[in-house]
């Protein structure tokens, strides 16, 4: 990659996540010249993730799988597009089809997806949206939270980047779970595309990951990892059931 | 429970995490007087956590079931050695055996155990030790972590009370990864413990528990549910690749 490394977006739905990116990167890559957005990939017309793009003032191309009569005319249809834009990065926020193996070949270790819980525990066919959280509160895991990984050929297989723990609570609802989680998919996806732009990540062979600053020291475990801050919250425990 | 509630703990080797509730509680339930360890129960003679039983001054019974004609002797000769004691609470801790359903089903809802990983994921038959901590370096996940949960009839299929997030870095064995999760075990299981005995802790039915000061509000999440705290490591993770 030359200069600030160009990122597309693919998504199918309201697009929170591409604004996280957005809101960091830009189209321009300011305020944070680590990377830029320079398309938006949907699935299909009138999403608001397409909205956003278009505020922001960021190029979209809409390919419907449907509307190509093979696999290959769908997987060349979305590779000459990201020639197009000299796309160097792909970002999955939300996008919910499968991506053809033949853009998955030309980006692998340079494309990414953004997961709403625990993988490999919570994720594959089906496993999207308020399904993730529903399975999370059915198994009754303490810790759920986002999960960033490379992307391969099926859906949340790809190598594991990073995760971040997020509670669950008791009395927690699939919604307030996700609404949860999502403010922390928001805060780690932006910082992993950053270190994926500058080499910082890298995707070795099969399941191993260089994950840079990512390699177990995510802010989520900050705290977990002082030995003073442990014996001080010790007696919050006991005494106040905080 | 009336009066103090005395716990016996289930061991089947070194016992670290019993030398961590000797430690918080000791026999009599000072310092921490919410419990005391009255019985450590072991499945064979000659085992590290008999010794430091012994030197703590708990009364200790090896209960080899190889030695006893049917699992319903077995579990005769556990139920006995606990009325003895008058035990009120069970604590695994690294107890191989699977614990007989007559003592399950009478101390339903009052016996826990800790695993090194994260349940429901990294358990099961088989699945101990640094067998644990193997599995989870070859799913390649970011988060690992100790699990605290009620015991029922099967191996780690009870409700999850708690779990610690602890970081998988890079460069982890299946050893370094243990002593850094186990160093929580032994912050976390005296806290379960406690609340426990308070009666803060409740297996409510199937899978739901209340956890009370479990319910997604343990150490280990303090700084990731700090609005202000994540701002403060952005920059952290953008300069300086920690």
């Amino acid at each position: 990659m030359s200069g600030t490394p160009a990122v597309a977006v693919f998504a199918s739905g309201g697009g929170t996540n591409l604004q996280s990116l957005l809101d960091t990167f830009g189209s321009d890559g300011s305020p944070d010249p680590a990377a830029r957005i320079a398309l938006v990939v949907s699935d299909r017309p009138g999403i608001g993730a397409l909205e956003r793009a278009e505020r922001a003032g960021v190029a979209t191309a809409v390919v419907p799988p449907k509307e190509y009569e093979s696999k290959d005319a769908f997987a060349a249809a979305l590779l000459a597009v990201l020639d197009e834009h000299g796309i160097d990065l792909i970002a999955l926020a939300g996008y919910l089809k499968l991506v053809p193996e033949a853009v998955v070949q030309k980006y692998r270790g340079r494309i990414i997806n953004i997961h709403p819980g625990p993988l490999p525990t919570f994720g594959g066919t089906g496993m999207w949206g308020h399904h993730v959280h529903e399975a999370v509160l059915k198994a009754g895991v303490a810790v759920s939270g986002p999960t960033i990984h490379f992307v391969d050929e099926r859906f949340d297989t790809g190598p594991i980047i990073a995760q971040w723990p997020v509670p669950v609570r008791d009395d927690d609802t699939a919604d307030t779970l996700a609404a949860r989680v999502l403010k922390y998919e928001h805060r780690l996806y932006p910082a992993v595309l950053r270190a994926l732009a500058r080499g910082e990540i890298v995707w070795l062979e099969g399941q191993r990951v260089r994950r840079g600053p990512f390699g177990g020291r995510t802010a989520g475990f900050r705290l977990a990892d002082e030995e003073s801050s442990l014996a001080s919250v010790q007696p919050a425990w006991s005494e106040s059931g905080l």
